[in-house]
């Protein structure tokens, strides 16, 4: 395929020099459906990256849009912060029914804002509020959000820097396999726990991802989990689970912590929740931490009612059963089939791979190449994007919806992607 | 009107406690036209509340729901993070255009996240990095967003305590008319900033609302704007002004600030600017400020682009001739005329009234009293909340295109309401 | 005089550039009586500096030399940190005789090291974990020291930008007449304390000197001081007195706050409490707020034995009785007759004087002056320091004991001094 | 010996609840030579104690008493601020003669308050404007002092909770040996300051004692402080040596880092550098670090001059040659060998001992013998405290000058007490 440089010139003119997606695919998109893209030159592109994890049901699912052009048509309420509405109520009904009920999960819901930094803003708020302490853990690596009180919990140094204040209160622990096995998991933690010396001033949570996306698709163990999950417990402190990229199906199971049989005191979920790629974000919590007094936390688009109409319809059409993580578990051998396949080919490139579900990682002994290969993968019509510290870890993230044969023409795409950037 | 106890179950079985308009609007509503909501038991209200300012141009405005049903219908992309996409193409043009051209607006724009309070931490973050300093004066009584780093520049201390943290960085300055005229402006402050014993740790910057809405809609007039400009450009800090509530035509012109003759150096724009309810947020500034590395501030959804179908159509249908400023200072009038009058025959209850183009605040002698006008306002089919820090203030904020007969339809009921409290 | 320039070398090549008195006074003092300094080259000053009131007895004391010695001489405990020792009881039981019975005043007696900066932080972290706050409020231009804590709350720019850290927690007030008298006393304060949306973190505690030394010897009324009290009491937080240069009679009364009637809260007392220049210093607080664990705070140096032995000789010597408050007030008033007739004579420099007890400053309307005629005076034998923001203002502060005649001879040099620089 | 309960009357009615030695040795100490302290009933004691490590050179050392007393009958100046002084002059030189140059140390001095709390307050201050960075690592179970600066990188819990703020800016590291040699020494360290994503604010420098006092006689091994000297130059992070207790010989060599071959790039003093228990302390550091303005940190104790006498005399009497060294070390063998015969004659308790130069510890299986042991020991007429988190471990500190025989004394004394508790 040939790019014509598209007119970018009022992106360029007037956009802040923060954008970034834009620049490394530069074209103009226009439609979607499913797992392809359409710019404005009639291009058409295979998504690998899915709305950084935001359209775990494609794009411009028919489904979803039926139901939300119906509820527009008809006047349905559009905005409404957290007023009681017939839209809000079928979500939270369709919302215990077929997804807390099932998995026997005890948590309220809030509506912290439509965007997963609100729900991480809220679940560390309350979980200062409920112990009565500032301090929180995270994760080498853990990437939560952009406002203040996530960032200080982000590990990334670029994002860190834009703070523009010193970002405190948060202390990094080390992430599953961080230190390369040779250290006994959460060895460090529990003995600052348990010293009433080491210093480390006594943490209200912990927060954690079970698989770091955009810390560069670390997965963390089900068992390093269940060992998290128990410390949580004898040390009192919450444990917080930021599920906005991992969840909804992304590993398979509805919550990506399932798999580990663990329940979070608190969860965030936002990204596919709506499904449609309308911003909405929710922050679960068991029962007894519901401590809030009613607006000590708000925000104008909390009732993004719209999402509520398309999240209903994407839990109703998608979760009634459990074919979608049959689906997503099938689909995942197939990636992991052809990156094994890649990485023997390559071997001299001295790569690797590791996932869950629908989301893996590819990353090469030189660092650099993850971004060639993302920027040739765009040249011949995939969009993938790369993660981790250094860039160095290509990502692939589609559709859970994707077909297998679509899943297969993207594989065999970055393949040849791979092969040319040797 | 008889209201029947609506089947709020699963609000209160499973929605957190942290919910507030849906205790005192206790219906369910369903569908919404320009200024007027309908619950599902068919019960219609008047508006005067507008989705706290995110409803200028109405429900389900007919133009942008047109715009939307099309953009939808044809897969226009819904999610796109900052890809270049031809409908924020469309926006950025139109909003340059319409909005910043014919009024010399020298400003970049970024696409901070689609809430106020992503904005507002983008704005900060901004600042900070602009100027290399921490601090950041607020002002009394001023409302910035939930989140970490808006909470501190925020005056309410109930919302404060939410933090779990201690909010620093931030130092509080009066508001126009805090100490009731006995004070020149700005004395104090400039006072602390040209003693370099004073202790203020030098701010980068000064955030401010011209009508503090949350605050208890205080206006600032524009001298005390125009002070505050001139004292940021001698002192070398930043002015930001916050327009979440107020741009977007509230006030009359397109931004509040406009009737000042100000140009801040760096404005956050959203609520209305979407022109449907849908979440959208911008965090304009200066050209020469724009130093953000590509990447340095991100997020989900800044990129909404069914937000950006609806906020072109309403630039292009409101905006591109003087029409909508005019009709809303109108309107402004005759709620003027009705606040005076009704605060003339109620001389006894020491009420009061302040405001401008069409954000009033009616205030009571008896703080408590306001809250007993808006519950018996709903009971009479009109939506109406309080503001200030003791919810002493009620707060008209009815949508900009309401017709001059429903605006007198809901004052009449609004006399009737206070009336009643007698 | 002239001076030959010392020998210097050891001081530029090995101590580090922060050292500062030694340049503004190039000489190497050897020893010093009373009044009176000497160098290594047998010249002579006169001291109007008292070791930035460390030295209200002044230098080498007679009476606490030989209860000094003959303590060293017979082997008493030197160092013993809080241990229980017979010079420690004898101090507790003189201050309790001599200050406290007398003055009705209701304290415990901390050592919290000492020094003066060692006694703030004593004092705010007390004050913080008696009401469970962070916050404290400070005033314009106050100074309290140089450790985190202390610096937090002192107004000075330069010595605040020293700590590297942003400093929060505090938040500076208008110190008395800051404002001209254009603005009621404590209208801000207080219009902040009582308005839940002001944005003022609620206060633990103030912390005031009644007159600011290093600040520009601002003196503030009994009646300010009265006000702040009472607005601490009505407001529920402490009232933290540093007394640490204004206290040990510097302004005629033991207490600097007793002339205004006051019973502070919490007392800071250090510089002169030995009376012969020895480290020491202490924390008072009444009794109800003594919940410190033992332990809780400590410090090596707390017990300074030859300290606790010249401070009980200077209680007995000098406070058994009123006559040193007498003698303090009168050589106030010889002081204050000397700048009023300074000042009328060199009318036109603008100059202005203000003090209390023996503490005084004198300010010209050109800032430059007060440094000219600290240098000019050390030509002509008489130590004289600036203080203020801007090193603005003359300060007299000589030791309490002075005699009448030293005082006119000072004062004379003094006037030398300024007509020197006209 | 049978103690009679002494006259606290006004300790326990006067001072605050904060004292804590006086409570676990209920004496009221009068005398001192030495080794020995005697109370006001006669009663000796032998001091394995020494003022915390302030009393290297024992109790009102002749020589040092000698110099003191002349110093004081010949009215040589006393409270200096920093004003340039004969006494300082005397000092500055000695040190450079005696200390630094033969040891090749690059360092300016500084004089930054009497106590080691200021000493380091200015570091940590000095080290941040250095590097403009704010954090500082600390290692686990640090002790560094009460004030906030010193406060926010010690361990102690029971100590940080004083403090009355969250204490920011610092993380701790493992400190040598904290996870039992199951870690490769500063793995987890070195990881987090490579990676871009570890979430770790880059240190402006590393703040560490050798052996750690209060911490529990935790002794650092030389390679080990090689290999965090090596860390510190490579990864751009000053290394902070607080030799406040360790240094001035007390581990044998001057300072305690000499062993290692090391050289901080900032090096706290304090305790027995005056030699006499004066308070006085030093902040040393390589010239090329030495930016600051005059008078950016000060105080008004920090030119103690009787200090600078005493601390002259100790210099030149105990370090000229090279025998204090060796007879620290002398001693350190008997000390080890007693322990080593205490230790397998009560093999049952599960005891165990550590140290260098002449300070030990001595840990029990059952962390409450710790302290029964010292309680037995006082009654025995030994004075001995305990150190670590719980307090769990006995700690030898003699003066450096104590005699064998003196020494042997104590440690039969020792032995007793622990018989006396199994």
């Amino acid at each position: 395929m040939t790019i014509t440089p598209p007119a970018l010139s009022v992106f360029e003119s007037l956009e802040s020099e923060v954008r970034s997606y834009c620049r490394g695919w530069p074209a103009v998109f226009d439609r979607a459906q499913g797992a392809r893209l359409t710019d404005e030159d009639g291009h058409s592109y295979l998504d690998f990256f899915a709305g950084a994890g935001s359209l775990n049901y494609g794009h411009n699912n028919p489904v979803l849009k039926r139901a939300l052009i119906d509820y527009i048509e008809r006047d349905g309420i559009t905005h409404g912060l957290d007023m009681a509405t017939t839209a809000k109520r079928a979500f939270l009904e369709t919302f215990q029914n077929v997804i807390l009920r099932p998995r026997d999960l005890p948590y309220k819901v809030m509506f912290p804002g439509p965007t997963g930094t609100n729900a991480v803003e809220a679940a560390l708020k309350l979980a200062r509020k409920v112990k009565g302490r500032e301090s929180i853990v995270s994760f080498t690596n853990a990437f939560h959000g952009m406002s203040l009180g996530s960032l200080a919990v982000t590990g990334n140094a670029f994002k860190r820097a834009g703070a523009g204040i010193p970002l405190v209160h948060g202390t990094p622990m080390p992430f599953d396999n961080y230190l390369d096995g040779r250290v006994p998991d959460f060895l460090w933690f529990e003995r600052l726990l348990e010293d009433q010396g080491s210093g480390l001033n006594k943490p209200a949570a912990v927060i954690v991802e079970t698989v770091q996306g955009e810390g560069g698709i670390n997965v963390a163990r089900a068992e390093w989990l269940r060992a998290l999950a128990d410390l949580c417990r004898r040390r009192d402190m919450l444990l917080i689970v930021d599920d906005i990229q991992m969840g909804c199906g992304r590993t398979g199971a509805f919550f990506s912590f399932e798999e580990a049989g663990i329940v979070p005191d608190i969860v965030t979920v936002s990204k596919s929740i709506s499904g449609y790629g309308l911003p909405l974000s929710l922050c679960l919590f068991k029962g007894e931490l519901d401590v809030w007094e009613p607006g000590e936390h708000n925000g104008t688009f909390r009732g993004n009612n719209p999402a509520f109409v398309t999240a209903t319809a994407a839990l109703e059409a998608y979760w009634a059963d459990g074919q979608m993580e049959k689906h997503t578990l099938a689909r995942g051998e197939q990636v992991e089939q052809a990156l094994l396949a890649l990485c023997t080919e390559h071997g001299r490139l001295g790569a690797s791979y590791r996932g869950r579900g629908l989301v893996w990682g590819l990353e090469f002994a030189d660092p650099a190449r993850a971004s060639e290969v993302c920027a040739r993968a765009f040249e011949l019509g995939l969009l993938l994007e790369t993660s981790g510290p250094q860039s160095e870890v290509v990502k692939l993230l589609p559709p859970l919806t994707i077909t297998p044969e679509e899943l297969d023409e993207g594989l065999r795409t970055l393949a040849r992607a791979v092969a040319a950037t040797v």
